[in-house]
């Protein structure tokens, strides 16, 4: 099979380096990794079976190989090319170029023992961070704002430039949280507040990802078993814990997304909160954050061994407050284990 | 005219707001914003002039409205497009989708009043980081690699949350400043090492960008002064300081760029550094880090007053160490002021 790559991180699967500037060719047996010579050394270094070739041009490079090799049907996905480099690459050569959707990320969705081993240090190291985090925004974090809050996010996940973070961490307190995707606001931390914070790091490229909502007064600490002060917060929050404890126990390798979907969604419906939960259950985490199997109400994709995602229930309340428990499961035994 | 625009710099240019699922669509007097629910409210209340769509398809939406205005012809940067959401929309409308390189780029090369008020508050708050950056490092930065130098510098260019980077900071020592892109590593800065600092921060976002080379003896500053140590290179940094100040003091508007390119290669390539010089005189700036003009050996592009661009000449000797010395101009009344 022969098939073409741009995205750094598929092709960094392919062949266990990759950098901003780069292609990867595979035809029939062999691969080449094309980048310029600003990355000769590292390429060298790094690159496992591939030939490594150093080019001005990657895609005069691509369509020369290509050429040579009389390739006629090359598969890429139409989401990793731009219309610029495609059509410099069509336009050189006469191979047929077959789209396919999620190429790579297909590839990817069961995760080798090694990649597993992997993911759970990362994981491992993303919870010991949220310690050091609460630590710090214990000592230090009442009276800061949603910017400065999300600065030492960054600072503490990273490692203060060890680690390579998974995304910019959300760090939302009260009516902020009702938003799935907050970014920060002028808003100060003060005691009794509901802070939420959503943050990962790369380990070995391969990312973590969590959540935890807490009450935060004096001597809060990111642990799933919180008590609040308000009886509404309290009752939502339980709600969505017991939805990501019933997920976590009772996911199975051979179910559907949607079943799995499912076992968060029933509680928060019966609750009576099923309008305020308003994402899907989770999504694969790998070298990319998002990526394969999305576990959503409409997905007939089955659940395998070896696949790793997040369980992320959540209930938003607009203009009042937003609870969402994350964590990173790998399917082992036909079971999820938590990572 | 009719265009249409993915990218989020370009979308911000036309309308005062962007967000990273949009698109823009100008249809002769039209112009429509198309967004996700996420971002309903923060696009109605910051997008002028456009009419704001929310839709969780944008490209479906984009091709019904192209499809109702009856247009014929539309303008689109192959760079700023995916072949998937590109072939999303060509295959839906009937429309000529014109490929035109840098469009956006283009538009943006001449910055107005406002622009360059914006540019000069970037490029103090930026020099005004560099200041607090050095006192950091004098009192903590000996003894630590340059994976927590980089962190640091992190921090202090994004006022510990308040300001978004231009980019990753460089933080090289001694021989890693010799690589022009150079990465981290666990070399840890002391005493008269030879520190290089590449930096910028984004201010209502726009990007600074500039790069100080010191001799780190306990008392540095990042000034253009230095004394080093060694004659070699003191003799490299002078060289490389005479060019940089050649070039700020003879550009005028109305030379190619080739032209101002010039002024910093004849210094180096007189004293001999010609082939340590391995990239170009420096970059346009703008709402993106690299823009329009590029200052290059090779461009014949007329520089024109309201045009910012970096002046950032360099030496890097493989091996031992890099200079380089970096500010940003802007052409005012046909001379280059710093900014």
């Amino acid at each position: 099979m022969n098939y073409m790559l741009k995205d750094e991180n598929a092709i960094y699967y392919e062949c266990g380096y990759s950098c901003d500037n780069a292609l990867y060719l595979r035809l029939g047996k062999e691969a080449f990794f094309i980048t310029d010579s600003r990355y000769t050394i590292d390429a060298q270094e790094h690159v496992k079976s591939a030939k490594v070739v150093i080019e001005r041009d990657l895609y005069a490079k691509a369509a020369e190989i290509i050429k040579k090799a009389k390739v006629k049907k090359i598969v890429f996905d139409p989401k990793e090319w731009s219309v610029h480099g495609f059509e410099l690459l069509r336009s050189q050569t006469k191979a047929e170029f077959r789209p396919e959707m999620d190429f790579s990320h297909k590839k990817r969705i069961i995760k080798s023992d090694e990649e597993l081993k992997i993911l759970g240090k990362a994981a491992r190291l993303g919870s010991k961070a949220f310690k050091a985090l609460a630590k710090t925004f214990r000592e230090e974090g009442f009276g800061k704002d949603e910017f400065a809050l999300t600065h030492t996010a960054k600072s503490v996940l990273g490692g203060f430039g060890k680690y390579d973070l998974s995304f910019d961490p959300i760090v939302a307190i009260n009516a902020n949280a009702a938003k799935p995707h907050a970014t920060p606001t002028k808003r100060r931390l003060k005691e009794g507040d509901l802070l939420l914070v959503d943050a990962g790091l790369k380990y070995k490229r391969y990312c973590s990802d969590r959540t935890r909502t807490v009450f935060a007064d004096k001597g809060f600490a990111f642990k799933t078993k919180q008590s609040f002060g308000r009886k509404k917060i309290q009752k939502v929050y339980d709600t969505v814990l017991r939805a990501h404890d019933n997920a976590i126990a009772n996911a199975r390798s051979g179910m559907k997304a949607k079943e799995i979907d499912a076992l968060t969604r029933d509680i928060i419906e019966k609750a009576g909160f099923g309008k305020y939960y308003v994402h899907s259950t989770g999504h694969g985490v790998g070298l990319d954050i998002h990526e394969m199997p999305y576990i959503s109400s409409k997905s007939e994709m089955v659940i395998e061994d070896g696949m790793v995602f997040t369980i992320e229930p959540g209930i938003y309340i607009p203009g009042e407050f937003g609870i969402r428990i994350e964590d990173m499961v790998a399917m082992v035994d036909s079971k999820a284990q938590v990572l």
